[in-house]
């Protein structure tokens, strides 16, 4: 048969798609000894003494997920990928994200969601919205949109808490 | 009529999703005079000297895809992209990969996949996943999971073949 790397291709009869609400807090901590969010590079003209979330600056990020807002809350998952500063115009700050939320306690541990779009960050008006691309595990084959809200931020620092709120379809 | 951007929406129609397994290695070399995974960026505090791996190193590749875990298998396609160290803790080593599998032989030529998400590396127990987020040519918006499992590791250069088992949706 095929010793090659295919199968043959079948009618996917996948079942009716479910909804999933997933809440929690996500802590991106640039400063201190111990930062969960870490420049890898940046561009020339703009980085470097401009600012350190300047256009181009790429981050990688290990950022602990939690229950609530505060920072000993309930630890259930953590977030890993990277971000880049991706709007020239610094007043209308915006980070383009490539991350993985994985759950680490109760019904969803083992799985995650890929989330990757802009998260306009200075949109402080209503809830900023990042889509949801994918998934593992539980939420294997994932789609949907995530409500981001600033819990938190120290402008200096660049240290926040967001709010998120995850509306997941799967299967 | 539209000088703008965009045309009128109609329905999808799309056909029955179909599916198909896709089974090849993977390898990824670090070390010698002609590695397919080069590392571009890493993070000041905890890369250099640290480990080459450490959080926040972030590599390219241009990665084999055989139909065998020997060397010289018959090729079959490349994995293009990057893949960053995302785990602050070394020994829950993982990485967050943002990869195009893509195959130049057989039924699938010119067809690819896209993949983004985490790879927990360390977890050797069972199988670990990785999402597929999209695809290309005959794998025009696919979606589905791969289940990956070492069949080779150099702990001392990180050179390893993996066996990727793809489930891929498609129409």
């Amino acid at each position: 048969r095929h010793e090659s790397y295919y199968g043959n291709t079948k009618p996917a009869k996948l079942n009716e798609e479910k909804v999933t609400r997933v809440r929690f807090y996500l802590h991106d901590t640039l400063s201190g000894q111990n930062p969960t969010a870490v420049r890898i590079a940046h561009a020339n003209l703009t980085g470097g003494s401009a600012s350190p979330v300047g256009f181009g600056s790429l981050f990688v990020i290990d950022d602990p997920l939690t229950v609530g807002p505060e920072k000993h809350s309930k630890e259930i998952g953590n977030g890993q990928g990277m971000y880049v500063s991706g709007c020239k115009d610094l007043s209308k700050f915006t980070i383009v994200m490539y991350a993985d939320l994985a759950f680490t306690a109760g019904k969803f541990n083992g799985s995650s969601i890929s989330i990757f779009s802009r998260n306009p960050v200075a949109e402080e008006v209503g809830e900023r919205e990042i889509a949801i691309v994918g998934g593992r595990g539980k939420f294997r084959m994932a789609r949907g949109f995530v409500k981001v809200k600033t819990n938190k931020i120290d402008m200096k620092t660049g240290d926040a808490v967001l709010r998120y709120d995850a509306t997941v379809y799967h299967y």
